[in-house]
């Protein structure tokens, strides 16, 4: 099919049967006169008046502890920029659409006018208490941090931007599996990530926290290696800035073990990838066009571990591995933030996916004899229906063990990993 | 069935099969690798750019033409009082749940955490763009109606604040039918409103738009007829303050032709609507309990017309015959607002329904042999399934004859009154 006829069919898809991708269903009996006046006027008293006199009680009786918001300005959509909130609402009904179809997450795309760091702080903390989680989505860097610290803060639901750290989870599941293929230790291993905005951060936050050396991650922004001492490094900057004489691109890759990139296309090159380390391990992630393509890569380097953002490639990062499930083990457990042991949980689950062995049916999907864990499936496929109830169980389990759930451990999850 | 049962029905309803009464589902084809590349990535894109390039794309290719937002701070819920915003989301998800079965209309709660006009106005505002319309709830006086100007005039979107005008509009669809019973003519009627809230204040703003002289109405709060001249009056009750002698109740009711209560249970009683004139029409809206009962009130008048705010009395005044349809109107032509034309129009449509003879199906649910236009039947049956085409319709084309309207007229609403 020619991209002009996918452009077509893509129109179609959301303006046929009906506009848009999403319905609102009455989830209960609602035919009789009777059930009306339990839905509504009278019986509707009851559980008002159960939830002003305990607000804990609205997970008992409302949608809330199943809701999840996902709320943006729109000022960074896609890889398209800043086209404003409206604009942004095809993708917010997507991603809802995704929390239902993996996780059966009942979710709503919010837009928020304003490009104003504190207005739409307020907004969202006003209409926080509709929901029992929010996903931030499409919000520019740096802004995007500020945005989740003080919703995260203020909210007692959680508040999970997941440019940041869905991208940062998947990319850190697949990355673990990649250095045990490549056999070198975390601890040891040296990273460069080109790019620099709420991705790349989280993504080398994330590391760091599952065990790779700050002085060994080497972040690049347009102007290059950031280093300490740099002029103008903003304060997410200023947090990787290491102390190194390295200054460019070249510099810096020699002799790594991995290049991540969350940057633009073409911006990796197969010379630049000929000197780095043995068994190199490259995440070209930007999308739909990497940084590196993956016959360009092998053919300079047969012995790189690769993925993409793409689905048309093996490895493919892709966020639908985690946001769907590490919202449903943290309202599972009516988690009031999805914190830090909560995230490497989830990437970690993840990653350990992918080395089991591969169900029949992904097998059939994807019409091939053999898939197991190796340099071509580090990073298991959206379709694996195992990831619900493996995810979703490893941050649930890490939200009551790091004393954020308030809810307990529900038995689906006592048997998983 | 004893009090205490219906209440744990009511708990019980709302808790299972599980908690609230929505689902959010996906209303399109997502089950292939192709579906979610047309619903998200990469396909997503194409509507962003186009919404981008033109902001009224939004109704083709999202859920926004038929979305509505209920929204509330909980200042005023049901009877119940300022119970806060979340302890109004049962009764928000309630409203929702009436806006899909009577009308199709998807629609979503969303509780705004502020008690402050500034603050829930824009919060608001800002989140305006999502939704097709909005539906305000269950905020106090007089705070409401500062409220819902201001969102009218900064939303390019139908704002309505359904505890004013869908009262009202209801209210003057039964009015309108017991004066033509009565054979009072509207212009020469004479009105005594106990209660000056928000719903009394539209329902007497509608009655003068219908006809009714100013001069004819009484309006009454806690401390009497509001008089020309008397301290401390806000600006909505100066609105109806008239020149008079009259004083209290009593003073005022004697002679009156209608008793609107919209105040509290028992505050009417037999010896003053013996004073009343021949044939006098009562609406005694207070719910559950209404200022008069019809058997106390038919005792002291065998000729009184009378409606109530329940169900199992002839004549419920109940808004359920309005929002969903109105709003159903105002969506499918694209109205930029609910303007006075359209709300009389929805009064007018709702009224002339009882005038036509009951379909069978109707005689069958209340189990009765006859029920036609006469003073016990003056307001249409909520199960009416004619009041969808015959009052959305006419909504639909007063917005289209007032200039309101974005888009022609529907087919299916041609036909109709």
């Amino acid at each position: 099919m020619s991209q002009s006829e996918f452009k077509k069919d893509a129109l179609r898809y959301h303006a046929e049967p009906r506009p848009g991708k999403l319905s609102i269903e009455i989830s209960t009996a609602a035919e009789t006169q009777r059930d009306l006046s339990l839905a509504y006027s009278p019986g509707v008293a009851e559980p008002v008046r159960a939830i002003a006199a305990d607000p804990e009680a609205a997970y008992q009786y409302t949608t809330k502890g199943n809701l999840v918001g996902v709320i943006s300005n729109g000022s960074a959509i896609l890889g398209l920029g800043n086209l404003g909130a409206l604009a942004s609402k095809p993708v917010m009904e997507g991603k809802a659409l995704l929390f239902k179809r993996f996780a059966n997450i009942d979710s709503i795309d919010i837009e928020v006018d304003t490009q104003d760091v504190d207005e739409f702080v307020q907004t969202v903390e006003r209409i926080a208490l509709t929901f029992g989680g929010i996903n931030l989505e499409d919000i520019k860097a740096p802004e995007c941090f500020e945005i989740e610290r003080q919703l995260i803060e203020r909210c007692n639901i959680p508040v999970f931007h997941d440019d940041q750290h869905g991208t940062a989870i998947v990319t850190v599941a697949g990355m673990l599996n990649a250095l045990e293929i490549a056999n070198k230790p975390i601890g040891e291993a040296r990273l460069v990530c080109l790019g620099a905005g709420a991705a790349a951060i989280s993504c080398c936050r994330l590391l760091k926290a599952a065990g790779m050396k700050p002085e060994n991650i080497l972040m690049l922004d347009r102007k290059g290696v950031i280093s300490r001492g740099r002029d103008g490094l903003n304060k997410y900057k200023e947090e990787f800035a290491v102390e190194t004489d390295r200054r460019t691109l070249a510099d810096a890759v020699k002799d790594a073990d991995i290049f991540l990139g969350l940057s633009g296309p073409d911006l990796f090159s197969a010379d630049l990838l000929k000197t780095m380390a043995p068994q190199p391990i490259v995440f070209a992630c930007s999308n739909p066009d990497p940084e590196i393509l993956p016959e360009v890569a092998r053919e300079a380097r047969p012995d790189v571990i690769m993925a993409t953002g793409r689905s048309d490639y093996p490895n493919q990062v892709n966020n639908v591995l985690g946001f769907p499930f590490i919202f449903r083990g943290a309202l599972d457990v009516r988690a009031s933030a999805i914190n830090e042991e909560m995230k490497l949980a989830a990437a970690k689950a993840i990653g350990e996916l992918a080395r089991l062995p591969v169900p029949e049916e992904i097998l059939q999907a994807y019409d091939v004899k053999e898939m197991s864990f190796g340099p071509e499936y580090i990073i298991p496929k959206p379709i694996d229906g195992r990831l619900l109830n493996t995810v979703a169980g490893a941050v649930a389990r890490a939200a009551v063990d790091s004393g954020v759930a308030h809810a307990p451990l529900p038995d689906q999850y006592k048997a998983t990993i």
